[in-house]
């Protein structure tokens, strides 16, 4: 009764957690509502006849805070968005019914690591080093896996590691970001990526001290291609592990209309 | 190179989406903050030199809306909370840090719909209809798919049709809600359930006029048996296809310390 | 070293609460933000060394909630706003540079309570009824008190004491809600008001079963002539005690760009 | 027909707005919520048959942001609150019923600026430097005009000039910043103010670098005087106007339970 991929399942699986938590004062980019979590009911606040109580929360938030995707509608170009509609006027109602968060489908499907810091025998990118075609064909020539049409392509530059040390290092305000620029972007999308990720808060490079003024890779990446974002992941675990293909798992909030959803995406391989 | 998991994925999965659309004025308990969202920017706000411009987001919620995930600090009785710890003291300091919604481990595992409306010979079971271990056990016999421990059981009454028609059908303040009371709770924790869910606001019956008073089978699964409740689901698509067992994903948001997540659930089912 | 204004305050003033609390539940209009309050921190959730605690809270609301003063920006009509300006391009940037609520200047000037329940003879005005010219004539007859340029004038239908009956039946969605119309509002503004008041939620006349789907007040007052509306007013405990003339205080918040702001309004008056 | 206090306002009054512009991005604490506004309806989202359309917004707020009043369940100390009741117990049910916002009356009543800051011959006192009695009596004594019981005492140390620069600068985190301390906030009770403000962020002084590690005047004045603290306050034009002495207005929102409230306080004096 039972299928194929329940029968994989049932031998172990191991699940690669490739969110970051959500907390108060977690690095986010100021330019995004804070993150903000508090407990409007707490237990005793009120309690039933029986002897129960419920506590509850209250979350206010940005959706491109934490771990999250860019919907299509999230970038335009020259007043335009990717489906070559009027990008003021698809807005009209306060919400994107076209090319909003809710028209990204869950993904089941493959994910490939593309561990570039390990490549270049770095633990960290420098802030400000842009990620280029060279990088990422060595990066799939040293892994030895290929990408394919449809697949998730996740860029790592080691800059996870200073998600610990708040925004302003996350963030990398004075010293820049690694991360793909125009050319990464491209390569990314000959591959025939359905949507690409990066450990880093705005997943291209940012020049030191030049904030988001300039993002050429959202624009071919979004507005171009049709490919989603997914920033500020964890990718570190994968890497150190060794596991750079993977059954990568993905279910951004249904946010009817929204430019983007917080979410937790998965890297699930099957055990021995 | 590719690993098993992956061959099924590769050969096709049809993917259910088990969650519910988050929109302005989609029904919800009145006991929970109100679900808003609002666009801070729209495109044409804000232009950079290069003709780029971003729209994003603000999102207002109570966790305990649209499809959403009870975590074990949600519920407490006689002031004590699964662990046994003062429900009140888990508390202070604003999140709950070892029963939030944070520890809840994303799930990967076999899911099993439990058709009991269908069974019963239904569309939908009448608004204050206790769904009875017999019920159950029916369902079960009916569909030939034995709950193991581990699963994650997804009781369905066809409630969920009434999710079109806004807060108060959906509520069913007057006319109550189906579901499991007590002793379908306790029929539900003795299979070994991991998580439980159904396509009602509050998962277990909602006597006709008598609100949110009483909970028991929120008692037993939180409080007594450390069984996650998911609530809002969507599970007339999976009904309708006969789809009784398959792949159940969850991905919570990692919301340190809250007390629950709106979640988009996920069956999966390997094509061919 | 006095001044004639503190002479006048150091005799003594009665100070008449013109605003409603707000709180959780607390009738307000669905085409608005639901106005909700946490406390993120409680006392005890974080101690300093030395044994001090501060709580804070969390507001989450719209502008046009609770007693509050709608800015120009508020209402537009074929397009424009009353500067003539393009309602939808003084949008852009997401706030009302020229007509926010933030260009409303502080009050301190006199105020008149036009209580035309009372001139009618009735305890309230029934749901649905339009307040006529006749009827503001005949108030203003019968209290003996005249309007000037620059007054603010406040019209109590006394539907405010359906305010602690919830939301529905404050809305009148059902009944209708007593108020002036189009014609009553040109009435008001040929006076020479600088704001109007009222004791109901749209401040106007609205129809048993219509809504908000016609305020032509709304047109008359703030696309028209530029008068500020004051909504959901308490003014039971004026009329009750015959003040229908006094000194007008209101400090609306200055959210710069903003179409409205909670406020909360003062008669004062001279004591002996 | 007209009253003393009309008499005086018909002959004009000058009002002086003692509060700050609320803004995206405007200086706060960090310790609160974070002032956010968005505008959910925007001109053209949603057109009536009329013609009309109405624009409105979204507020996410703490209530110690901004111009804003402290009420006395702001701060407790050794886990009491100014009415000695235990500061925990008083916050169950997610309210402060006994000591909240919404228990300060609106005010309208003698205020006197102390201008320390020119008395001491300076444009700005320096961060940290603490305000004395000794700079107390002496401003008393160089502008001639004498507290009394019932009064609110304005303490300028000409540090609101940092407002402009942002949160770093204003909260002056490393630079500490001037304010009265333990003495200082003693003095302001023993001329029986009712409430005290300043042109700073936490009305006090604060150490360099040490943050709001320590608050001794908040101490004595909420917790042991039950005076409120206002904070935040724009000084500088009544310092330049040399208006010491004034009738001050506040209306606090009437926020049911909440440890403060945003205010837009106002000095107002006689013309001629």
């Amino acid at each position: 009764m039972s299928d194929a991929l329940l029968d994989v399942i049932s031998r172990g699986v191991t699940i690669y957690d490739l969110g970051r938590p959500m907390f108060k004062g977690m690095p986010q980019s100021s330019n995004h509502p804070q993150f903000s979590h508090s407990l409007p009911r707490r237990h005793g606040d009120m309690v039933r006849a029986d002897g129960g109580s419920a506590a509850n929360d209250l979350i206010v938030t940005g959706t491109h805070v934490g771990t999250h995707i860019d919907a299509l509608a999230h970038v335009s170009h020259d007043g335009k968005l990717f489906d070559g509609s009027d990008a003021r006027a698809s807005g009209v109602g306060g919400r994107f019914m076209d090319l909003g968060v809710h028209t990204i489908a869950p993904m089941v499907r493959r994910g490939l690591l593309l561990d570039v810091a390990s490549t270049l025998g770095l633990e960290v990118c420098p802030g400000g080093y842009e990620i280029t075609p060279d990088d990422l064909d060595a990066t799939v020539e040293r892994q030895g896996v290929t990408p394919a049409v449809g697949d998730v392509l996740l860029v790592r530059s080691g800059w996870g590691r200073h998600f610990d040390e708040g925004s302003d290092a996350y963030a990398g305000t004075a010293s820049g970001v690694p991360g793909v620029g125009e050319e990464g972007a491209r390569w990314l999308v000959e591959r025939g990526a359905v949507a690409v990720g990066a450990d880093t808060i705005a997943f291209e490079r940012l020049a030191p001290g030049g904030g988001h003024a300039l993002l050429p890779a959202h624009r071919v990446l979004l507005v171009e291609s049709g490919v989603y974002i997914i920033e500020a992941m964890s990718l570190d675990a994968i890497a150190a592990a060794g596991v750079y293909e993977f059954t990568f798992v993905l279910t951004p909030l249904n946010l009817v209309g929204a430019t983007g959803s917080p979410v937790r995406p998965l890297a699930v391989v099957p055990n021995g």
